[in-house]
């Protein structure tokens, strides 16, 4: 390689050994005997018999790919099949599924917010809608992470400089696993005439068909949702769920839109039958939330909104050793270390999940409180 | 929806419709009987039996999504067994795959540059490229489309002024058609220890292993490569292809490889399939590039260096006139309209297709020629 180049590179990869920060990459086997307490296939509907099924007969129906940008031929009956599906099992108005759960971010900020707007962002927010912020060029307030009177500040100063604004929540957060106030920023968003887009890659399926709708805020006239096919519904890609006149302003402005294929015919349904047994099979969503409580309780933290458990480690070192104690046990947990981690502190990072077989779940737990005994 | 957002949402509708640039989307049933050839199936392995049965038969091996990030247990051996055959087929040290292309593009350019590197990105670059500079902050200098004398300028200043540089260029280009001077501009990187970024979207399948590997300068030090597995592969996906410490570096850095789930395992493995069919059957290849040549002769335009031809017309409603001409009669092509375009010009945008039964493709060429004639 290039002199100047792989000399930054080797340096970038010396910086990353000595901080410990170095990551691999593991290959899972099809028959990974290894229980999966890492993933975010919250309802095991990626492996469920009906949705693996609409997955490969979608794939030899319409092909392995839909060929084009949806724009040109790319949209398939499949995609609108799911779309609508989406907005009925949602409340909302209508849908617009890109290729994957990024994409939605990066489109409905960038096709909203310019140089003229103002972006208030949650301090946890994902990576994706920090990079469709950036995208944009809005003018940005971060806020600190679920402080209304913060995002109240911001709002009224947006409103006092006469600025469109756009507010950025997660309905459940990924790594803390904490929900959103939605109310209070749907009222805040309201009285200044702002809108809010609230991600809900980890609530929905958790809590059915998300938190926005549960708490009532779907079709709300200051609320946009974004979701990801790639948890809790099993599958790959993402959607933009609002009024009609934005999934029409996406379909013309939202670049990751345009210039991307459409999602793979599989993808879409296999996401399409996971929403439907979302709605045939409301226990696991019980099931799931059941479970991530029972763990929080049995290793003495918060139990969190989402299916997501984090449990603080004392240093990355820790972190990554009661990790690899868990794979020799025949579990696999994340573990969260910087830069992924909003506060830099290190974490394992736990998902309950309802497919696994109740003996092999309560199994899982007593191991989990062993080794988190041991490191912590 | 909120009054400020609903108004300027009917604003930029109105403004659109003005223009006659509004866009919608048709959606296509399974059993669809007009002939595409706006798509970038360009060899067809999308719906060749022996790819729509690997897609579906890894949806039923593995599920339909990869449950998590690849850097958590996302990564399966169906993307470690397609990185493989990539870096075998395309004579690449390693290679590392990703959800999109659009993903692939950003991942490289945000991972190598920051403020204080420089990219050199040619004019007609695709969007995604243009994303990743906007979002890795560079330096940007936009060079006139493949103009070396434009580069060799750049890289001189950058090099007098101690950047690392980037250079941004594609193999074959989307809208003209056009085949970038790869040769040359891999030669003035080396000079200046400047690394060449080409995305391969339209070169691979249409070149076989694509045009960086036909002329030699796979693993050239100075070049790396990003691939679309949405376009001759038939599938869903992207790739970076180049150096292992390239590749390590993005495992550790490129937020849409970190931030997002690995690719569908059916989108993989069909990819997969896809390669193995370039290798088995390099007769495909031959006919989309012999089809472009026929029908560019036909219409009386250039011969364009990858499978998508580019048909200038008068304005953007003679384009769309002479679409909507093509749907009537069984032909679906490709329309490009501001701001799809980098120099304004409408046109329509016609891919030849290797899969097209012959007699039905010497339809479509009279077809084609005729309704030019009639709308141009």
């Amino acid at each position: 390689m290039s002199t100047s180049w792989s000399r930054w590179l080797g340096a970038e990869a010396a910086a990353r050994e000595d901080a410990g920060l170095t990551r691999r990459l593991r290959s899972r086997p099809v028959d990974d005997p290894t229980i999966d307490l890492a993933g975010n296939d919250y309802l095991g509907l990626a492996r469920s018999p009906v949705v693996k099924q609409a997955a490969a007969d979608a794939a030899l129906a319409w092909g392995a790919g839909a060929g084009a940008s949806r724009l040109v031929t790319g949209t398939l009956e499949v995609h609108t099949d799911l779309e609508d599906e989406f907005a009925a099992r949602l409340g909302q108005p209508s849908a617009l599924v890109l290729s994957t759960g990024y994409h939605a971010n990066l489109a409905v900020v960038t096709a909203l917010a310019d140089r003229s707007t103002r972006v208030i962002s949650d301090a946890h927010i994902h990576a994706s809608l920090v990079d469709g912020t950036r995208l944009s060029r809005a003018r940005l307030t971060v806020v600190p992470h679920s402080d209304i009177g913060a995002v109240a500040d911001g709002l009224a100063s947006a409103t006092a400089a006469g600025e469109r604004t756009v507010v950025l929540a997660e309905s459940v957060y990924s790594v803390l696993g904490d929900a959103a106030p939605l109310t209070e920023l749907a009222e805040l968003c309201e009285q200044h005439d702002a809108l809010l887009v609230v991600d809900e890659a980890h609530g929905l399926g958790v809590h059915g068909p998300g938190l926005v709708a549960s708490l009532g805020l779907a079709g709300h006239p200051h609320v946009v949702v974004t979701v990801t096919l790639s948890k809790a519904l099993g599958s790959q890609g993402g959607a933009v769920l609002g009024p009609t006149a934005l999934r029409e302003h996406l379909v013309n402005r939202a670049r990751p839109f345009i210039f991307d294929t459409g999602l793979a015919p599989a993808s879409a349904a296999g996401a399409l039958a996971a929403l439907r047994e979302l709605t045939a099979r409301p226990e696991l969503a019980a099931v799931v939330r059941d479970r991530v409580r029972e763990l929080a309780e049995a290793l003495g933290v918060a139990v969190p909104a989402g299916a997501v458990l984090s449990v603080p480690m004392s240093s990355p070192g820790a972190a990554v050793a009661a990790q690899q104690t868990a794979a020799e046990r025949g579990l696999y947990i994340g573990c969260f270390r910087p830069p992924s981690v909003p506060d830099g502190i290190s974490r394992l990072r736990i998902t309950a999940n309802a497919a696994i077989p109740a003996h092999a779940w309560a199994r899982a737990v007593a191991t989990l409180v062993d080794l988190v005994e041991e490191h912590r």
